[in-house]
């Protein structure tokens, strides 16, 4: 059985586990104040071309998200999100949770634009008893979405502009952002986003890390105080110096983005060879992660010998499904998937 | 300037004044442990023809509808409503708040259908990843609805079997239950709900009293300890016989439903007059809120002598308003709108 | 049998009454937003010599406790409060059901030192893992306390030094504001209160009133958004004006203080007939509240005519208790607890 | 510059490292539903000598106390501790950030005694306005405690007994537990306390692996939907399996009780180096955590070449500081520290 299931089935990239076990015998500072998390934080400083912005490494996206949100906002304030967010459908009501309610809009293609936030901030003050409703205070996107897609540079510095209008701070969940920047049709980088988000996160356990995402605070407004509230949340690990090590490996000689590319090629592949057999996709991705359409007694059929994910039904006889490549996927095992659907 | 814009402008029936002054120096217990709420709970017990219920008395519905769902739901549950429900859309988050995510569905009358709770607690379970998304286990439903729609004997019946056969609890939001259970289009009564339902809350501030909700819960296992969490939640009043005294006065002799009717009956010979004119209306309602659609410059034109609540902008020209009539509404003051109406 | 178990056991004052039945029939707007509500928040800044403040009013103290603690802090900080202080003993851990731990410090008297406080924030900051601990950002104090003593003006001065220059906030639980400041030793006055607290509450529902709170919000960083965490936590009165209507009978020719005066003074007289008798208090009290040591066969013995609260054990034979006076409390009913005293 | 801070300075013993890495490229299911994890449950019910009992693994104990807790407890129930306790000391805030209070009882050697319990529990149901008082559900303690200490089979049980007879949860924090265990005074063992608790958890990120501590849940109440509130508090790992995988190295052939024996040998060579001198300590201990309370003087030499935890100040001239040792602590370490103190 091959897994294309997700992104998380094996453990590390044998870069980061080297890097573990030179180091493991030393002996550092408790909770992220090594050296090892300090040289992190300043190679993705120093890749944003932006030094005055505080880098912490958490374990997990979820954990990510509740720790961000729940420091940013006052009681009464919730986060816009795409109804397909992360922290709308698969964080189990974490947000929720902290108190704050999350603001679904809803999109076909996982992401928000300027207008629905800009509609919804000024639906929200034009009502007279505003004080009865959860005052928006916070636009959640992923990069890429849930479903693959991929935002612009266009269309983030038009979110970010609505947002510093509307005093709206503006928060990437990154945990596939290596795929995204990746992508073919992507013009985003670091310091783009450095410059647009007033948060964001890189996301390491999806992109060759045992676990571990890299959360950037950009926004002074942000900073204060986070420590506190990711010990809190239970996101502050002992031996922190695991996170700082596993990105200097990433980090260096751009292995992020080269392992990253890698798994963009392998998911085109099969892509490729779906769209060649004449099926369609619930949304056109050009990352990691692709959504086809296809008949059931296919699907089953594939099932024998590849995990996949089921996505939703689209008719009695149809399914959507993702495929899901990483950083692990050998061309040998895209070759044999492949070869099925070409059999198909 | 006439108050159409809601139904709490005035402040208590005098009969409930009446009682208020008349026991104003007597001494008695706090916190809802005096002879008047027992005595309103036993009237109440009474009226619902069943005795193993509890019923508490609160200030009012958004504390009611966040102390009962916080009470119970474990944190990794959510209760389902309608996305025009009073806590998706009036209550700024109390719900989640107390950490708990309101599982909106769509509806255009306001109400939930049976086959809606089945499916969204269908689609939970059969979800492999289940543990990340958010579990049903309450639904909340609004009778009347916040637009002014009542649920039939045989919808609220349906809703209850499946919640029962789900284990799901159904709590009835009733801010208005009375001029819901005196429309002339109702099959509901008391005892009916008190069956069906798992806890509901008889509404007093918009019928009658000064302030007061009443709170009757029929599950066994929502009871244990919930006066705790009333004074938890900042709901346990320290007189808490000004409520008891408040629900017998709206108890006796049924003045609640008295003065439900005639509000109601105040609500039609507007609703009639509109209908005359040829006007449509949002949603039909037979209760105290009608919801008619009028062009723009025929509301600007009312605006000089009635206030009315703002709805939604239909289109450029039009705009739904609400009307909404109280146990207070003089048929002269009805009168005088029905005139300007006609003449519009 | 006679109540001094607490302040609470009568309705409201004939004025307070009045007022509410002379407007009964009024129309207005709702949620605080009406005349009454205005004038009341007037006459209270008058009172305070401040004009730049803002007067919201609330239900009950537990409720306004809870949503101003909840406003002014971040979710790692927390309130400094004696062990005897309300929100450490009587509210069903509602400050931590907001998420926010209770910083508690022992008290032998329900007051705390400035000492005390600067001690507790110079440990937080000194500690390297500081991050792992609760910081404290507000202190929480009652006036008069729970055990009936009263801040002094040099004391309540040197606290709000100390809370000013640690960036903390002063906020006072004033659910018997009227029998402190009305209380025979007492120098602090409401001028001086709101310039040296950041927030507190005039208790109504204890002084006069059938309910209601009035917050005092002094300081500017308080200040936003207050409404809607008033909202999301139940606090929000539908008919708001009932509150703004007690307050300014309460309010004019300063019948609040007239009333808590007599409470005092009623109090005293039950304290002198203890004294004459030779027993001895838990803690000296000139307020409302006593809190005598008394043998358990007298106890019993008062307990056929006279309801007073048990408060603590103190050996075998004698136990303190509570007896506590009002604005409702007649001079007949104290001579008739003072005979029995004498002949005890 | 050798550190004897902290337990966790280092990152996994050598044989936890090899099993990660052995089998690192392989795929498996994600979030600890994979046969590693698996794997390591079955051990460590096999160990317990008791199948009945639901075992998880999650990354740390701020997240796995915080989770339990907050999965336990209804809004108005609180935990009862010592006030050393981890939760109420070290955790900012986290319990009371999911809504609990913790009940803190003081304690001079960090246990909390069954009577201690009981009087608790008694004084709470004995009040007749309990319901205006948290109410205690669970007892938390930690073995061995923050300051090393541990309890006794005897005094386990006496706990478990006043827990069972008021429906109380009986939760053990095990961070540490393996130093426990084979301390040279104890007479626990994993059998009797899977007995005699309700859930607790085995430490790994102290005790020999990078990260990780093993929840047992032995009580069926306890067991329900457990992993949607894993998932919610952000506990879930997207590579579970690293979790299992650490488990089973520490429990294949004892390695946690082997290198917990040896880091206890450690500190009682320290400890007797100490002693020789004539040096006090705050408390007695027998694991891992040492407590004296040396000159500042001393302390100040120290410091050049060791790093310890300052604890607290005893007087202008002493200090209590903490030694600790772990896994990795090398005898030739120990010698160097050993020998500065015999020079001091």
């Amino acid at each position: 059985m091959i897994r294309f299931n997700c992104d998380y089935s094996e453990g590390a990239h044998p870069k980061v586990l080297e890097k573990l076990l030179q180091t493991n015998m030393e002996q550092t500072a408790g909770y992220g104040m090594d050296p090892y998390c300090n040289k992190a934080a300043g190679m993705i400083k120093d890749k944003c071309l932006r030094q005055d912005m505080e880098v912490h490494f958490l374990v997990g996206g979820t954990q990510t998200n509740l720790t961000v949100i729940s420091a940013a906002l006052r009681p009464h304030q919730g986060a816009i999100a795409a109804n397909t967010g992360h922290i709308c459908t698969h964080e189990t009501g974490a947000i929720e949770a902290t108190g704050h309610k999350v603001i679904e809009l809803s999109s076909r293609d996982g992401k928000l634009t300027a207008e629905q936030v800009a509609e919804t901030v000024k639906s929200h003050y034009s009502d007279e008893s505003r004080e009865h409703t959860v005052q928006p205070k916070m636009v959640y996107i992923s990069n890429p979405t849930e479903i693959g897609t991929i935002y612009s540079k266009k269309e983030l510095f038009e979110l970010s502009r609505i947002c510093r209008e509307n005093s709206l701070f503006l928060y990437m969940d990154g945990a596939r952002l290596g795929y995204g920047l990746c992508a073919e049709d992507n013009d985003l980088d670091l310091p783009t986003i450095a410059q647009l988000c007033d948060a964001f996160y890189i996301g390491g356990t999806k992109i060759g890390a045992l676990f571990g995402e890299a959360l950037v605070v950009c926004n002074e407004e942000l900073k204060k105080d986070l420590r506190y509230i990711i010990k809190q949340k239970g996101g502050m690990l002992a031996k922190g110096r695991l996170l700082g090590l596993q990105f200097i490996s990433l980090m260096e000689n751009d292995l992020y983005f080269e392992i990253a590319t890698h798994a963009n090629k392998m998911a085109l592949l099969i892509k490729e060879a779906l769209l060649k057999k004449g099926y369609s996709f619930l949304i056109s991705s050009t990352t990691n992660q692709q959504f086809p359409i296809l008949p059931n007694d296919i699907l089953v059929r594939l099932k024998s010998k590849f995990e996949y994910s089921f996505w939703q039904e689209i008719d009695e006889n149809t399914s959507a499904v993702r495929f899901c490549t990483s950083w692990a996927t050998s061309p040998e095992d895209v070759r044999k998937l492949v070869e099925e659907i070409e059999n198909g």
